[in-house]
Parts: C-alpha cells; structure tokens; sequence
C-alpha cells in the first residue's frame, strides 16, 4: 500500500488506485468524527498552516474544519494584497519561513503551478488548495469519494458506470481532474454535454481515451441518459466570444426537477462542485431540485471535510492511531442524524 | 424552565422571563472562568463557525474569545467581498455547508433577515451577531445583564427602576432592542431625551406603554434626573437633513463628568453600546468620566463575554456540566482582580 | 535577576544585560518544542489575542504559532480598515475592551507610540509587534538572539565581535533596534556601509560611541572586510531625492556568492530581517546565497518564534513549569532535523 507520509498532494497525477483506495479508507473512518459521534485528540497540539493567498471562504474554512476535527490548532492567512509575496519576496522564501510556522500547510494561491513551487522550499507536507487554472486536487478526490460512496448506496460501483457532464468542460477545472481521476477505473461512459466553445479540451479526451472509456459528446441535453452521476458545472457567460453567442446557450444548460425527470434516470446521482449560482437567470441547478434525495451537492460538500482530515492524517503518518486518542462529544448534536 | 439546546438566538422577541433569567443564572456562573480564577474544557473539541460577512472586530472576537474560554476551537470569517455570496449563492447554500463545518454559527450579516435565513438551511444553532438594522439581540442581553448587575450592586432592581436614554433612538438599534426586552419588566420609568428628528420610533413607544411602564419625552438634557441608569448612544450628523439642523444640538447630548453631576444622581450607571467616538466634537461621553465609578461602559464589554459563554453552553446544551471540566489556571493574570 | 511577568515589552531600551540573558535562556529551553522532539501544553486554555491593525503575515503568523506551541488559543485580527479606531474610538478605549478578551496581547500598529498607548489602557500584558517606524523590539531581539547563536557555533561571542551593517542605515528600523541591543555589550567593531542619503542617524551612533564600540562608515562595499556578521537591508529607491541620485548606487548594495567571496571571511554570518526582494534588480541577497551554509536569514526566522514563545512564557510567568505540561509528538516530522 502506497505511503503519503510526509509528501505533499500537489497533483491528481500523482495518485494511483492504491493510493486512492487508501485514502477512501481512512476518510471512511473520519465519518463518526465528523458526525460527533466521538472525537479524537490524535493531532492535539499540530499546527495547520491555512494558507490563501487567494480567498476562498468555504475551501479554507474545510481545511480548517478538518485539522479542527483531528484536535489540532490552526494558523492561517487569507489573501495576498500585503503579503510580502507582492513586495518581490521568493515563492521559496516564502515557504522557508511560513511552513517552519506549521506542521503541515494547505495552500491556495491564484498562479498555476505556485503551490508546486512553494513545496520546494517547504519543510512540511503541503496539500494544494487550488493553484489557479491548474490543480484542485482535493476537490477532485471529494468528488470522487462522493462517487463511489453513492453509487456504493446503489449497489453500484465506479467501474462500468456512466456519467454526464454538463456545462462548461472547456475552463472548468473540477472535470479535468475528474476525468484524470477515472482514467484509473475501468469501462466507464461519459457523456460530454457543452457548448461547442466550451467542449472538453482535447488533452483531457485524449486521458479518457487511453483509459479505454467510452465517451459521446452532445451540444445540449436532449433525450433519456441512462447516467448513474450527472456532473453539473456552471457556465459563465464572459467565456463566449459575444454575449449574442451567451445567449443562443442561456438557460440550455440549466438543469430542474422538470427537466431532470425528462433526461434522467429516477436514480441519477446530480453532483455540482459548488457555489451554485441561485439567480433566476443562472445556467445552474435550480433550489426547487433541493428537495430531490438525489441532490448530493451538499453530501460532496460534508466528503470534503472527511477527504481533508484523511489527507492530513496519512501525510502526518497518523492514520493508524486515531483512535487511540478517542474521546467522548459532550456537548448536543444533531450531526449523527443527518 | 426554558430549554435552549439546539435552538437558534436570532431575535429579542424570542425570550421570555424565564430565558433570560437562565441565561443570566448560566452567565454568572462564567465570571470565575472569564476573570481566570479557573478555566473549563467542556467544549474541548467542539468548533464555533464565527462568521462575520460584516467586520465588527469587538463582536467577533467576543464571541471567539468566549468560545475558546469555554475550551473550543474556532473558524472564521471576516468580510464578503469574495465569498460566494457575492456570486450568487443563496444563504441556505451558504449555511448547508458552512454550518456543517461546525457546531454552532455566530454570523453577522449587513442585511435585516440574513441571519434567520441563513438560520433555515443551518444544521446546527445559530447566534445572530447582527444582522444590519434589524436585530442584535446578544448586545441587548448584555446590556440587560449590565444594568440588573449594576443596580444589584446598588441594592436595586429592573422592576420599578428609572432610566434614561440620551442620542439617537431612531437609528440606535440598541435602544429598540434594550426597550423590548424591558417589556418584559415591570413599572420602569423611560426618560426619553433625542433631537425631535431622531426621536423613538412609534413601534417601540407602543411595546413600552403596552408593557405598563411610563415614559417622559424630552428634546435635551435638562433638570434633574433621579435616574439609576443613563444609557446614551451616537448621534451621527448625518442623520439630520442638513448640516444646519445638525448644528443646532452639536454637544447638546454629550455627556461628560460636569453634566452628568448637574443633571443625574451620584449612582446613576452610565452605559453606552461602544465604540465611543472620543474626537472632541462627538455627541458622546467624554473621556473625563473614566475616573467615575459608575461608568459601566467597559463592564458591560466584559459581560458580553459571559452573556456570550452562557449562549453557547445553553444551546450545546452543556450548562449543567461546565464545572465537570474546571482544570487550574497555570498562568499569571490579574483579571480576577479587576 | 530581572522579572518580566505581568510586564509590557515596548521598547529595545527597556531591556538589560540581566533580562536579555533570561529571555535568551529561556528561548534556548523552547526548541525542542519548535523541532518537534516533544510538545507542552502549558498555556492550554490561555488566549492570545493577536491584533495586527496593519498586516503583516508573517510577524503575525510568528506570534500565533508560538502561542500554540506552548498551548494556547489564538484571537486575532489583521487589518485596521473596518475597525472602531478609524470610527473615532481611542486606543485607550480599544485596549480596555479587546485586552479583556486575552491573556496577553501582540499588537501592530501603523502608528509610532501606539503600542504604549494601547499598553496604557490593557489589563493583560502587551508585546510590540511593531509600530510604525518606531519600535519591533521581537525582531531586534531574534536577530540579537541569532547573532550570539550563530557566534557560539563558531566558538566566538558578542563582545569583541565586528559587525558590517550594509544598506539602507536611515529608515531602517531594525539596524537601529539591533545596535542599540549592542550597547549592552563589549568592545563591537561597526562597519557601516550606506549611501551618503542613507547613513545611520546621528541618534544612533551616539548610542554605539557612548557604549564604548569603535565604528567606520563607508560609502561602499569594498576592500576585505572581517566581519563576524554581515547584515544586509533593503534600500528601497524611492528613500533617495531623485532616481538619477537612485540609479549611482543601483547594484553598489547587493550581495551574491561573488561579491562575499571577495568582501568577507568564511565565516562571515548574512544575516537579513526579510522579506528580501528576489527580484533581478534589487539591492538585495540574490538567491545564489542560499547554498551558503553561513545565510543565516532563516535561521533568523526560526528564532523568532523561539524568542516569542520565550516572551509569552516570560510575561505569562511560567517559563519554569513548561516541562511540567510535556507530552509526546505523536505525529511524523522532519523538523528536528533541520
């Protein structure tokens, strides 16, 4: 079995089925943590390095969360507008003086391949955050987890399944790194759902190729998809050459509980890597599918927290001795419940 | 007796006696942790989402502070401009996720309602840290806890006390709520002194007559008051239609030691929400009452942390178990002297 | 010798021979637990409150890692946009309230004096994070603490030693901190080597001369210096009358292997308060230092949070339990072989 201790996660590239299963293993167990059923002081006393030179609320505060839940503490930075990264200061400077600050750092940064960069200069295991255009490799792993763990509800499993993706392939990073993701299972259908400007870019076809995966490629959702996941991203109307060219698109990508009965399985899976937009005039999943048990958008979000705590467990070499540090939850909670 | 656990803090109007009565009873049970005669780990492990979409530096980190003096962590947020909210995301998207991040949400939120809306998609209880101009209902409890604890240290009580409220009682979101939760009283005499233009609404005027109490409209400070509490708020000139009509009450609501002899007894308490402006022209309290005793202004700062501690132990439902978890303060402090 | 319990740290000047010697001993006694070898929980349940009314993300992130190594809890704030203090509030009223929210305080400050201001109106001890071009005794005290470190490696000491302080001597802040450290000592040799428009104030070399330590002042780096320590500031190019003035010494103040090779001793420690510029053009450290065994800039970084766990537990009285709080680490790290 593969062994992250003391690596980084900088890249879904650098996962194979092994590793992948190991860390769906340890995030099965963070589940009673999450959900108070117990808890563990495991990394009582372990600093965090919660470091987002870009903002973003909900990444940061699940990385957060997920070193809260192991016992540990968290030291963080949100935005770089006065860092000293912007007064000409090294990336590897930077990560020199900031991670001997932390046990382990979780990086957010706008520029591609910056995390990668700072892991160089690092003393201790840096998770990526999401570097730009590049890499979010935690997200792709949520989503995945949350795959197999609802698909697994169904009796079903990764391997032979079908999954459409909808909305804009071309610039939306979570896909790509999906995609990658399932070149290491077997038999699986995609179909690919996106505006002509905005397909699935050719690198990412060429990886579900080699995988030997089948795949079809439509303009629009039309007719009945036998899809077990329906992979929804949104589409921003700034991608198309002329907000003429947004509109022949307008509300062709948008999916509701009427439109889902149209094209889908009663069972389809419908999956978002969040935020949604909830305007009127979003090309996004409506609120009124909130109510449809299939709706998993919400159950990726609490994966993500379970991915996270096991990504910090394996990269701290902690992931066989959680338990040993259980306690119990003394306080009210309705988490178990949910 | 009233039962909080799991239940949202969202308004004033949501309490009745016997509440207030037991979080007053849980707050006092805090003094000995706030002044660092000893400290409690009963929320060792739990997680206090703390999320500011407004920046109110004193309110968050009151909360945070009595959070972690109850032993827990604490996550955090502090301003909007890049959340998703900003992006279309609904609240209750917004609180699906983040409330799942912790065990119990103090939010504060620019507009009127957000925080009850955002109640709604919360999995776990939510403490309304003030929602724009309509509620702020830890601030009025703390305020309440003030004056009952200032006027028992006088041998006196709420039921038939006098008190006089001086600035804005239009805007003052203080003033409004304090005044509701005083229907909850009996007999108290309100001495009511504003500019006629930024007089107590019409709504509030009803709940206090409604409650049997008596009132006193004036329109500057002047005579003799036998109040036991002078509560006084900001005028901001820019309330005024013009600066013309503000000029004309510059300084006549400012308060300083001089005026307060001629016009209130030698126990009248002195409170105030803060910040004060302490620029010389400001409609405030002026810095030469530091030296007198019966300012209150940065006790009632201190019982906002008490208030704050008995919210979270009630709604996790810990209240009865606090002292199970009392370890020695190892440290030196002189807060227990103060 | 000298006690700093209970006490603020303000100022360089308010040290002596004694209490430098404590504070050193102390931070010698804290890496063991900066490396990971073992863990203390000696301050558990204390609250640090780190206010940062200007940011800066590494001092800031410095004085909350060295809290929750010794166990503590972190309230901070970075930024002073939104606060009272821009509404009027007074720095006095500031403190009353926020130092009743901690234990101790850490606080920056964009203005000179600020900190003993604040200091004034605190109930917990206060320790300078830096205000304005005044005052950031923490950094004078690492870079001192690393010049000893770094002297003691070689056999040598401070008394005796011959310091080259290259660059901008006018505005920056932490040459003069550091030679006014040195005057508690010995016999120092001082090359000082400035642009004319930037050489060290008068102010200060009257504190070298009156300590008894010899000086030279130099316009430019040449000719072989003996140095036991070198260190280097930025000079930032808009401190010079015009850029014609700028362009003369563009380069004249810069350090590569090339030119220490040539200037220096193989022993000579480089040394550097960073952030340093890596840009091509400064008048920096170039990044063909790092292989240097004797660049002691992160060493210096690393001994900042040995310094301020070293204050905390100092000011907090309890440098002589520590070890009665020790437990195991028992998470994987490299850190104590670095």
């Amino acid at each position: 079995m593969s062994n992250l201790k003391g690596k980084h996660i900088l890249s879904v590239n650098q996962f194979d089925a092994g590793m992948i299963k190991q860390i769906f293993h340890v995030a099965d167990q963070m589940a009673p943590y999450a959900h108070r059923k117990k808890r563990t002081r495991v990394l009582d006393g372990a600093i965090l390095g919660n470091l987002f030179f870009e903002p973003s609320t909900r990444t940061r505060v699940s990385f957060g969360t997920a070193f809260n839940l192991l016992g540990g503490h968290v030291r963080e930075t949100a935005g770089m507008a006065n860092s000293a990264l912007s007064k000409g200061e090294s990336l590897y400077d930077t990560a020199r003086v900031l991670s001997s600050y932390s046990d382990v750092v979780a990086m957010r940064h706008p520029d591609s391949g910056s995390v990668a960069e700072f892991a160089e200069g690092s003393r201790v295991p840096v998770i990526n955050g999401g570097d730009g255009a590049n890499e979010h490799p935690t997200q792709a792993l949520l989503d995945l987890y949350t795959i197999e763990k609802e698909l697994h509800s169904h009796g079903d499993k990764i391997d032979g399944m079908h999954i459409a993706m909808i909305g804009d392939l071309k610039y939306g990073r979570t896909v790509h790194s999906l995609s990658k993701l399932l070149s290491l299972y077997k038999n699986i259908r995609f179909t690919l759902i996106a505006p002509k400007e905005l397909a699935m870019p050719a690198s990412v076809m060429d990886i579900i190729d080699k995988a030997g995966h089948q795949f079809t490629i439509r303009e629009k959702l039309e007719g009945n998809l036998d899809a077990d996941i329906c992979y929804q991203t949104r589409i921003q109307e700034e991608r198309f050459s002329s907000q003429q060219e947004a509109n022949l698109y307008r509300g062709k990508f948008r999916l509701n509980q009427q439109i889902y009965t149209q094209h889908f399985q009663s069972k389809t899976v419908i999956m978002h890597p969040l935020p949604r937009d909830s305007r009127a005039d979003a090309n996004e999943l409506d609120n009124d599918l909130n109510l449809n048990p299939n709706l998993a958008i919400f159950r990726q979000a609490d994966n993500g927290v379970l991915v996270r705590m096991a990504l910090f467990a394996l990269t701290l070499g902690v992931e066989n001795i959680i338990s040993d540090y259980d306690c119990p939850v003394q306080w009210y909670s309705r988490k178990g419940e949910q």
